[in-house]
C-alpha cells in the first residue's frame, strides 16, 4: 500500500517557519515509529501570486485534491494589501476550503494549564477550558451570490448575500453532533433566527438532525450576540458550539483569545469522504501570517504541530500517535520551555522556533 | 414653548419595573429642577401584541415619530418564542429603528470602578475601560432584500442580504468622527473586507469621509474577527469602534460584557435632526427583558436611568443635568447600595429596584 500523502502548503509570513517544524516531526514519525508519509509541498497565498500571478494555481488546486491531507501554514501580509480582492492571499485559503468542500471547520479553543495566566480572563474562568467551535466553512455569506460592489443612481452599494440550504446546514450540524459524542455530548448551536431567516432556518434544521438522528445529545439554541457574552462571561458552560461561517469567524477567534493560548491553537476543516474513506482535510494553525515577526525565528511552531496531531488523528486515523505529539507539546511547556509569545512578566530567555520544534522531538 | 416631549415605551419583562424608576427621576426633574417633560406612554413588543395582535401598532409608531425622544426598556420573552417571525417582539424594535431612521446607535462599554472585580477579565485589563461602539442601526443584513426561507429543488434555502450604500456607510462614519472628536479623537473601523465585497465598500468609504471631513482624527481599520480578539485581549487599544449592524450587534454586546457592568449600561439611537434641531432618538438599556426576574423587584435599573441621562445630553442638551444624574449613580455605587446581580461574593443585602431608584433620587 501507498504511504500516505500530505501537501504542505506553508504560505506566507512566520508560515514557513513553523512548518520546518512539522517536517522535522514527520521525519521523526518515518525514521522512529516506522510510520512514513508521502510529503510534496507547494506554494498558496502571496507567495504565489509571486511565482504566478494567482494565490493559488490549479495544478495546485488538483494536487491538494488528491492528497489525503494538505496541511497550511498561513497567508497574507502588508505587501499584498494593495492586490484586487480577486488575487489577495486569501483567496487561496478560501478556493482550498470551497473546492475541496471542507463544509466542517473544528476550532478546539483550550486552555493550557501552563498557560492559563496568559489569558486576558481571570484564572478561574479559563483554566481547563476545552471546547470545540464547529463552524461551517464552505458557505453562507462568504460564498453566496449575488456578490459585489455596483452603481445605483449615482452612488456605490456593497452587496453579500447570506445563504444557506438545508443540506448544508445538516451536514454541518452532524458533525458538530458527532463530535459531541466523542466528548461531553453538548451542543449548543448559535445563529440570530430573531433577525434573519437564515438563521431561522438554521435552527429549524439544526432542531430536525438533533431529533431524529441525535436525540441523545444536549442541544440548545443561542442568538450569537448572547453567544459572544457568554464566551466571555463564563466559557466553560459549552463543550461543542455550532455555528455559521461568519459568526463562526468572530466566535472562534474570540474564544481561541480567551484561552490566552491563541499561539497554540490548531484547527481542522474536513470535508466528505474520499475513494479510501478518509474525509478531505486542511489542518492550519489559528494564528496569522504575523509579518511583524516573520523570519526572526521568535514564531511558536506549536499550533501547527497540533494540526498536524489533528490530521494524525482525523485523517490517518492515528489517535494514539496525535496524542504523543500532544503530550511532547504539554511536557516541554511543563518544563517550562517558551518561545518569545509566551513569556510572562517572570521573564527568562526564549528558545526558537526551532529550539522548540527540537524539543517537542526530544519529549516525543 | 412647549416643553419637551418623552414617549415610554416601556415593553416586556423588568422594562416596566426599570422604567418605573425613570419615570421617578423625571418626575424629580420637574419638581426640584424645573424641568419639565411631556410624558405619554405606549405599548412594544410582547405586551403590545398581547393588547393588538402586533409588536407596535401604526399610532405608536406615529407618536414615536413626533416626539422628541423615546424611552424604551426591553421587548421579549419566551411566551413570545412561538409567535411567528413577523409579529416577534423583536419586529416592533426593528420597526421603531427602521421607519425613525436611527441610523447611529451608541453604545458606550464603561467600566464603573465600583464594579470592575465583576468583569470575567482581569481586573487591569478593564478598570478604567470607557469606549463607545458606534453601531449602524438601519441597514445592512438586518433589513436587506431579498430575504426569506424559500424552496429550491427538493429542499429548503434561507437567504438573508447584506446591503450597504455608500451615503449609508457615510452617515454612520461622521457621527463616529464627531463623537470620536468630543472624546480621544480615534477611530477604528471594523468589516470583513478580506472576504466581504460589502467590507471593502464599507472600508473606502469610511476613509474618504475621514480624508475629506475628518483628516485631525485617527483612523485604522480592522477586520472584524481580529477586533473581536483585540477586544477581549486589550480593550483599552480602543476610543470609538465604528461596524455595521451585525457586526455591531456582537461587537458591543461582548464588549459590554466584558466591563462585568452590563446591568449598567445604556445606549442611544440617533438619526437625523427634525425640525426642532433635535434628531430622532431613542434610548434604551443595552440589557434584555429577562423574564426570569421580571416582577420580583430584582432589576437594576440603572441602565435604564442612564439611558435617560443620554437623553438629556443628546436630545435636550442639557449635558450638564445628565452628568448630575451619572454623579448620582456613581455615589450610589461607591456607597455599596447594590441591586441583586451587583451583589459580590463578600455577600450583604441587595436592596429592591425600587430602592435603588430612590437612592439614586437621593443622590442628586
Ligand atoms: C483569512 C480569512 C479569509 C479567514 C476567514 O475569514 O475565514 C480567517 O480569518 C480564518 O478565520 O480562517
Ligand atoms: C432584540 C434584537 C433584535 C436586537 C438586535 O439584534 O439588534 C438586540 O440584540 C440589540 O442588540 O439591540
Amino acid at each position: 500500500m501507498a504511504n500516505p500523502s500530505i501537501l504542505i502548503l506553508a504560505g506566507d509570513g512566520i508560515g514557513p517557519e513553523v512548518m520546518a517544524e512539522v517536517k522535522k516531526i514527520i521525519g521523526w514519525f518515518g525514521t522512529k515509529r516506522g510510520i512514513a508519509f508521502d510529503v510534496t509541498e507547494d506554494l498558496v497565498g502571496g507567495c504565489a501570486y509571486d511565482a504566478h500571478g494567482t494565490p493559488l494555481t490549479d495544478a495546485t488546486m488538483a494536487k491538494a485534491q488528491e492528497v489525503d491531507a494538505v496541511l497550511l501554514g498561513a497567508v497574507g501580509g502588508p505587501k499584498y494589501d494593495v492586490l484586487d480582492f480577486s488575487v489577495k492571499p486569501e483567496r487561496g485559503l478560501l478556493r482550498l476550503r470551497k473546492e475541496m468542500d471542507l463544509f466542517s471547520n473544528l476550532r478546539p479553543a483550550q486552555c493550557f494549564d501552563a498557560l492559563a495566566d496568559f489569558s486576558s480572563l481571570k484564572k478561574d474562568v479559563v483554566a481547563g477550558l476545552d471546547i470545540v467551535i464547529v463552524r461551517e466553512l464552505t458557505s453562507g455569506v462568504y460564498f453566496g451570490e449575488p456578490r459585489g460592489i455596483f452603481t445605483e443612481g449615482n452612488e456605490r452599494v456593497g452587496i453579500n448575500t447570506q445563504r444557506y440550504t438545508e443540506s448544508e446546514i445538516a451536514r454541518v450540524a452532524r458533525s458538530a453532533f458527532e463530535l459531541a459524542r466523542r466528548r461531553n455530548n453538548k451542543v449548543c448551536s448559535m445563529e440570530k433566527a430573531n433577525v434573519m431567516e437564515s438563521g431561522i432556518l438554521w435552527r429549524q434544521v439544526v432542531q430536525e438532525v438533533h431529533d431524529k438522528e441525535y436525540p441523545d445529545v444536549e442541544l440548545s439554541h443561542m442568538y450569537a450576540d448572547a453567544g459572544a457574552m457568554q464566551l466571555c462571561r463564563w466559557p466553560k458552560q459549552f463543550d461543542v458550539i455550532v455555528t455559521d461561517n461568519l459568526f463562526g469567524d468572530l466566535l472562534s477567534d474570540m474564544a481561541a483569545m480567551l484561552t490566552g493560548s491563541l499561539g497554540m491553537l490548531p484547527s481542522a476543516s474536513l470535508g466528505q469522504p474520499m475513494a479510501n474513506g478518509r474525509p478531505k482535510a486542511l489542518y492550519e494553525p489559528v494564528h496569522g501570517s504575523a509579518p511583524d515577526i516573520a523570519g526572526q525565528g521568535k514564531a511558536n511552531p506549536i499550533a501547527c504541530v497540533l494540526s498536524f496531531a489533528m490530521a494524525l488523528r482525523y485523517s490517518f486515523d492515528l489517535g494514539d500517535e496525535a496524542a504523543r505529539v500532544e503530550k511532547a507539546v504539554e511536557k516541554v511547556l511543563a518544563d517550562g520551555v517558551r518561545t518569545a509569545d509566551l513569556m510572562g512578566p517572570e521573564g527568562g530567555k526564549p528558545v526558537t522556533t526551532s529550539q522548540m520544534g527540537d524539543a517537542i522531538i526530544a519529549a516525543l
